[in-house]
């Protein structure tokens, strides 16, 4: 069992509106030094197999497929 | 400033049908080797000033305040 974090975030110069709203929220509970804030997904995922190569190109797959859009959003693969 | 990045994730054995849906899905999209999935978020933010002390501090009464339920999640914050 091969044990992988998939973080998905916008990408820069996407419009996050999500973000916007956590930040004036944030600042309207008096923590007035935020500056700003993007908001991503992580999922914690685990792969049958030890190989961590093999499991890196599964995870591939399923970002491209379903967990990122890939127009607006990058992702990245830490495998643990 | 300073840059973070805030991960919330749910505590071990609080359900997660988000999680269980994404897992489906993935098998019915034909990669069968995923085992679980567990689904959270990440923050990444921007904080004033440039003591990592400080932000770390503001940033964890922003989690315990609005960006994490403590009831069921866990909260991890790394400055960059």
């Amino acid at each position: 069992m091969t044990k992988a974090r998939i973080v998905v975030t916008l990408k820069t110069g996407v419009l996050d509106p999500q973000g916007k709203a956590i930040e004036a929220a944030l600042k309207s509970l008096g923590i007035q030094d935020v500056g700003s804030v993007r908001q991503g997904k992580v999922f914690d995922v685990e792969i049958k197999g030890d190989d961590p190569v093999q499991a890196e190109n599964t995870l591939k797959t399923a970002c491209e497929k379903l967990l990122a859009n890939t127009v607006v959003e990058n992702y990245s693969i830490e495998i643990a």
